[in-house]
């Protein structure tokens, strides 16, 4: 059994002291959403069990869908090879994007030739 | 037809000029990996249709799989709603992973009671 404590010091933090996030949709493996993690934030989605972020711009913790009910139940936390980025699978309860679009990743796309 | 100007105009860069990529597996929707890219970087991967990086810790660009031949062909190229990270979606030549595995994220995992 993995503690947060271990786990966090795993993480290769950046120099603000935080670690991107991938959100991925368990069910359909679309992703959602990218968003930074504090230690705190990793903490408070194990404690959870959902996402819990750690938003910049506001310089605060933020539980997703605490406050439009589009919460994201976490099933598994995946490392990469340098312990600077996570994969995190979740299982979704409604869009993640505030924009009402199921992945914030629906916004806009061009195609590339080959 | 969306030209390289263009697109690098509608992406929010980090005060390094930065955005953060995550790399998909278009066949099985597996997230290889996530790196950084630079406007450089952005349209080197428009110009040759395969990923190219910016390396932050060598400070240069990296076509990935020029030396081990573990390249990834772009289909496409999807934002966020707010421009700030990057969804490429791509048919991968080999393994993501130096360590020789498909996905830089089979490093490690960790399961989350619920």
């Amino acid at each position: 059994m993995t503690t947060i404590a271990e786990l966090g010091s795993q993480i290769s933090w950046n120099d603000q002291g935080l670690v991107p996030a991938i959100i991925q949709d368990e069910s359909d493996g679309r992703v959602l959403m990218m968003a930074w993690m504090s230690f705190e934030s990793l903490a408070k989605t194990f404690e959870l069990g959902e996402t819990v972020f750690f938003s910049r711009s506001r310089n605060e913790l933020w539980h997703k869908g605490a406050t439009s009910g589009n919460t994201q139940a976490v099933s598994k936390i995946e490392f990469d090879c340098d312990s600077d980025s996570l994969l995190i699978q979740v299982s979704a309860n409604g869009p993640a994007c505030h924009t009402g679009k199921n992945s914030c990743f629906d916004a806009g796309v061009v195609e590339v030739n080959r």
